[in-house]
């Protein structure tokens, strides 16, 4: 699947806007995500972060779980914005691969220029997932 | 802060609805939550399961990530739904505490009856947080 | 079940020993933790932080895993220290649930100095739990 | 760096007993880690998991976090083993680059077979670490 560069440019765009909203006290390092649906609609999030820090959220996925909670279960693009366009971290990857091992992955900085693009199977190679467990997973049954 | 039964029954209802997106293969147990900012807004989640467990995500604090994510830093309200009415997770407990000590907590069945109404800080209590750290917060710079 | 004053003593040592090796670039903030399982043994932790915030863990839990690795299933006491005896976060708490209910939770600071003495009923009431699931738990397996 | 086969084995036996111990009554899916630590010494963990299923943790870390709470930093290799032979997920993938992004990676079935072998440098590309944060660490205090 391909993005137009306009795709790209409004997606960036809604993870800057996203991105003022982080709540960082900790690390002061402020992150802007957004997710295109394959339905068409961009969901997005920032990080959360809290004085305990395992239970901090990470933009990427704070993105994604808005995505999920509306019903949707594939994904076609995430986008993330950082001051230096860093990658999304392991646990964002495994969490988007239960969705949508094929998403474009657009890695860009807090100027908008987009420094890294690249698919979440080319960033989780080996993923682990429901085939793992040896499960057949019961149908989704979101209407 | 009081909320009349109408705030209640709303909240109560937009987490039965959101309920019906929860993407949980894995334990067949859904769940929907709805926030209630301190201006009034109403944020949703549902809970989004993953093969490797430990990423899973709790419907309760898909809905505070959402609210922070649109600039939200305190919540009125946090409503959530299960079959049998359980309460919030202790990690769930830990999110909020960063922004609502005195929060509304309100259990209710699939049916829609809320069968306890606590706080955050009966849910709660010694909470660990910014002052356990013996940190001072930059002032938070959201917008 | 009671704890003997030197029985206190010991795992506030242990924690204050392991505390030593925190991995805590990021906060800063070291924690030491020690756990007395059923059998009398003591296992211990300290907390292990990441760049990814999220994938931080805290100290309580590395004691807790590491006995449930060695096949404990019961814990007597936790044991936390932190430089101003901070309580444990709720997602650790969450944890502890699971094997213990009424565990006695030590609180020290860095000279030993125990502050809080509680048990972990008192900081997690209306706990999320196995029932709350509506399932009926095969067996544990270990041997 | 190389790990003889009589090494990898050791691992994998190590990984298969510790396994025993897994905690896991909601999966049913039993998993052992066994990490080789710089030093020589092997730490063991086994999956512990709770109902609510985002406090779950796996193996692989559990064996991590005991490596570091023991004053290890670095890590030669990691050995999982499952009933067929499944990948880390990608939040363990993201604890051990922390400490070890040339760690070997030897993954085996509960027949103590071995059908993978990599390195985390593969298992996780473009990881994201201290330098994406834009931070000088302290240097770490750990005697």
């Amino acid at each position: 699947m391909n993005l137009s560069q306009e795709q790209k440019k409004i997606l960036v765009a809604q993870a800057i806007k996203v991105r003022l909203n982080a709540y960082a006290p900790y690390s002061n390092f402020a992150v802007g995500a957004a997710v295109l649906a394959d339905n068409g609609e961009i969901y997005d999030g920032a990080n959360v972060e809290n004085a305990a820090y395992p239970t901090t959220m990470c933009a990427e996925r704070a993105a994604i779980f808005k995505a999920v909670s509306d019903g949707e279960r594939s994904m076609q693009a995430l986008a993330v914005v950082t001051q230096k366009a860093g990658y999304p971290c392991g646990a964002c990857r495994q969490v988007l691969s239960e969705f949508s091992q094929e998403a474009i992955i657009i890695v860009a900085n807090d100027s908008g220029e987009i420094l890294h693009e690249t698919t979440l199977a080319d960033l989780l190679p080996h993923s682990f997932g429901p085939e793992d467990l040896g499960k057949e997973l019961e149908s989704d049954t979101h209407g």
